[in-house]
């Protein structure tokens, strides 16, 4: 037996039995006649007391240790007298009697503690020491909680959990596929699932009616910081729904989660169209912990023009201005005016420029672009975003859908600065509505804004002919803080819809056939209305966490070329493996 | 809303509300004035009723319904005329006032009952018809069932279950890797696990003390019939233990899905070495629900020879003769003793022939070689068996471990002709002490039995140098009616051990580190003592359910070329992707 209690288990009670303790020596205190070991485990801290009066032995043993080291521990529990309230240990400490060094340590190359001296390389590498720091490992408790607490929630909502397999067929629609070379099948490729998606809707042509796994999702994309090739997605799809039995289920497990793990309780979430969420955040995924929402003072969409035949070319050559206004943000020095111009110039942002307007204490504005517009002209500025004193005007100019952009980086960036963004304030978002098609410039095709199985408004349905691109989809993201958690869809459940889909996408009757035909010849069969949705699991565990890096909540992460740096991995593989497998 | 109760709710207690139910047609019976419809979903069946005399229009349309049709009724609740006892809902039925088809289905090329008149290659094919069966689906919930339990219990026993990667590095060890082409990183591939073994040790290293992952592992493996290339593991391990720690943690799961799932309450699970398995039952997975034991005649191992010495060439020539008594089975015919003699002659059992002898009621012994052993050597046979009247007892001679091997098919044989292997008969056994190393004649070098992190026996290190094959490993299988369900063992922490034991593995320490580096480097920075297993989850399921298919409790199986006849993959993939690949 290694040990009787753990390291986080000792109290007041304990106090004057015999027990024994495993762990690693996480610091030494050697004070001549005396020594102090802290010892821990994945439960916590325990003091160890070595005394030479006691044991000179002992003591003498415990100058011995490094950190790292893994002993074992045996002695009696006593009360200290110098209390430590931040540990659960800290009324007792451990007189030791006698102590076995299970395996040494080198030195770590970085310091296990929660600020540690290892940069992110380094960490990396080392993984496995990064993962015996508290806060690592706090992280991936927390995922552990998370995915307990959702199987079991979706379980009692009589759910089930269907593994679907990993070697599954490739499909050129979407993302890369990773794929497998079959030994057993020359010339023939398995491939990695980019999702379930057919899968479970297979599983309702089965009837199985409610579905979810928690599931590693795979993707060949060129990686962005914080894309990871692997990644985990709870898969749900559910039979007989409409889009708002979907929404409540969903809503009821996110809030159910908030309760339960962060003790916060939420109203109903609000919902919000995608073309709302265009025009007001410049994105379809809005972080509403802050309000600041866009005002056009051009556009096409809009009914008024407050900016056009002042002679300033640059707004009127354009076909829309759109601003913010920043409460509070009007004391901001030139220094910083010209920053905000810097970051929206930037080329990831490709602003051309930035007009500001302030509005001083006594109400009037001032404004970069003052030599255009006059006091009158600014007022009506000001009316339209219904600017206070001491609030900041931030204009861009230029094309309706790049100005959106440009302007939602531009709204987040103040929001980071004002401090409205706390990440432990969570406002969560239903996006609605979202177009089902988007053109692809280069290919003059149409190509489906979620995937090919994403049912159209039921209203929308006579456009897919004549306007494919006002299309809406009935389709659902849940947005919380700015970053989409999950998303799914209505499916067609109609072969005939789903054909003139596919007819739509540009498939031939063929390819569709090839790629898809099990799935329209099973629809053939008795398809139920059915749709569903998944959230990104690494995503919501980061939430959660009040982290921005999934990385941080994924045990072995990889890095931004996909690489594992720890294992080294991929890497080359045996001669006689590639003959064997035909290269 | 497309339903307001599912098809196994309506109960007496709902008579005279109106309810909307949806479902698949699973049967219409048209009685003229009158008809009856079975609807059915995941949750029950529900019989429709229709009357002329009550909705003429409705009759019609239950005219036109065909099996597997999805629908949706509304109508009012009533007590039926003749319940039906067998079916949750049998006291009621529905009478229609509304009905909505709302989709078609093609006649389904096999029926979707319990008793499937659809053969096997069919049912694959079109699996997601195969699911919609009541067992085919009862197999999967109580796999999630399974799952559910099993991730509670642990849980509850603060494992933490951590996602190990799936794209990770290859290793030659053990059987064929999955392999997966990287773009990022041409001429590198990563590799599919064959289990998270490293990982989960390296998690010990980290401190996360008790693990636990319910995960797919893959091998590329020249597939047997029940083999497949993913399967689901549970894999576990713990810090800190020594084996009985680890056999009392799974003991405890095991015993608590028994008695959870099925109701089967269990004393402590008996144990048996390795060594006595093979001499007793000739395999290290006995199947312990019936006794028939071996009995050796003659044997190296054996003190005495009571078979040799009487002009019976077979019985003098081999270095073995070993027997099993099938009680009462004396009464076998001529034409069945040739049957079990066919039995052991086929190639894949390998034997030259099959002496029996049958004890008389009157306890005399009669035997096929009755010309060279008189009555006094049977009697010497009788006594050694402990047979009695009615009993038969059946010798296989030869090399001792071929014919402890088929010695073992015939006795399996026996059992299941005896009727003794009744499948919800449940003994399991924990199976101990297994050889640390076995020799590979072709390549003339040892290969670690289990994996070469398996610890020996601390008595037997030192035997490592001077007798590697007599070294006993601190490993461990569970089995349960001869069905290895789960192995595991005590790892090496040390690396002095472990650079030993990949000497002994004919490693050198170029290899070692390229493959196993990132281990050995970890276990230098402060490894705990440590243990684990992992439980064969299809297997486990198909146990608790009473089959031997593991096929049957896997949703999307692949057939014996690893193929998935459903969704017809592997397949060829895009020349593109080819390309891109650098194929």
């Amino acid at each position: 037996m290694f040990r009787s209690h753990t390291c986080g288990e000792l109290r007041l009670s304990h106090v004057g039995s015999t027990v024994t303790l495993s762990g690693w020596v996480a610091k030494v205190r050697l004070m001549g006649s005396m020594a102090f070991v802290d010892l821990r485990d994945r439960y916590g801290m325990t003091q160890l007391s070595f005394n030479e009066a006691y044991s000179a032995e002992m003591l003498a043993k415990a100058g011995e240790l490094g950190r790292e080291y893994v002993i074992q521990v045996t002695g009696s529990v006593a009360e200290r007298e110098s209390k430590n309230a931040g540990l659960t240990t800290g009324d007792i400490e451990l007189v030791v009697e006698s102590l076995v060094v299970l395996n040494q340590a080198k030195t770590p190359p970085f310091t296990i503690e929660n600020d540690t001296d290892g940069g992110d390389d380094i960490r990396m590498q080392y993984r496995y020491l990064d993962l015996r720091r508290d806060p690592v490992r706090a992280n991936l408790e927390l995922r552990h909680h998370l995915a307990q607490k959702i199987r079991n929630y979706l379980s009692d909502q009589q759910f089930l959990e269907v593994e679907t397999p990993v070697l599954i067929k490739s499909t050129p629609e979407g993302a890369r596929d990773f794929v497998v070379p079959s030994r057993m099948n020359p010339g023939q490729w398995y491939a990695l699932p980019q999702s379930p998606q057919t899968f479970k809707q297979l599983l309702m042509v089965s009837g199985f009616d409610r579905y979810f796994q928690i599931v590693k999702c795979f993707r060949d994309e060129d990686l962005r910081a914080d894309r990871q090739p692997e990644f985990t997605q709870i898969d749900c799809e559910m039979s007989f729904v409409e889009r708002e039995d979907i929404l409540q289920m969903f809503e009821g497990l996110a809030k159910h989660l908030f309760s339960a793990v962060k003790g916060v309780e939420f109203d109903a979430f609000p919902r919000m169209t995608y073309a709302d969420a265009m025009r007001l955040y410049g994105c379809d995924k809005p972080d509403i912990r802050f309000d600041m929402q866009f005002v056009e003072l051009k556009s096409p969409e809009a009914e008024r023009d407050l900016v056009s035949g002042k002679d300033f070319v640059v707004f009127d050559s354009v076909d829309s201005v759109i601003g913010i206004c920043a409460k509070g943000a009007g004391n901001y020095t030139r220094k910083q005016l010209d920053g905000l111009t810097d970051f929206v110039k930037r080329p990831q942002i490709g602003a051309k420029g930035l007009v500001w307007c302030r509005i001083e204490a006594d109400g009037s504005a001032k404004s970069s672009v003052d030599k255009f517009y006059d006091a009158e002209a600014l007022k009506s500025w000001k009316e339209a975003f219904g600017a206070e004193a001491g609030d900041l005007i931030l204009l861009l100019a230029g094309d309706l859908h790049k100005t959106r952009k440009q302007l939602n980086e531009l709204r987040l960036l103040m929001g980071s600065e004002l401090g409205l963004r706390d990440p432990f304030n969570y406002k969560p978002l239903w996006v609605l509505d979202f177009p089902l098609l988007e053109h692809d410039e280069e290919s003059g095709r149409w190509h489906a804004m979620h995937h090919p199985f994403t049912s159209p408004l039921p209203q929308d349905i006579e456009l897919m002919h004549s306007d494919p691109g006002a299309v809406r989809a009935d389709a659902y993201d849940l947005v919380i803080n700015g970053v989409e958690i999950g998303g799914g869809s209505i499916r067609i459940f109609d072969r005939a819809l789903q054909s003139r889909m596919f007819d739509l996408l540009g498939f031939s009757k063929e390819e569709a056939q090839a790629q898809f035909g099990f799935l329209m010849n099973a629809f053939e069969y008795g398809a139920p209305p059915h749709g569903g949705l998944a959230f990104g699991f690494d995503r919501l565990c980061s939430l959660f966490g009040g982290s921005e890096s999934i990385r941080d909540y994924i045990a072995f992460p990889k890095n931004n070329s996909g690489r594992d740096v720890m294992i080294d991995a991929p890497s080359a593989i045996d001669a006689k493996q590639l003959k064997e497998l035909g290269f």
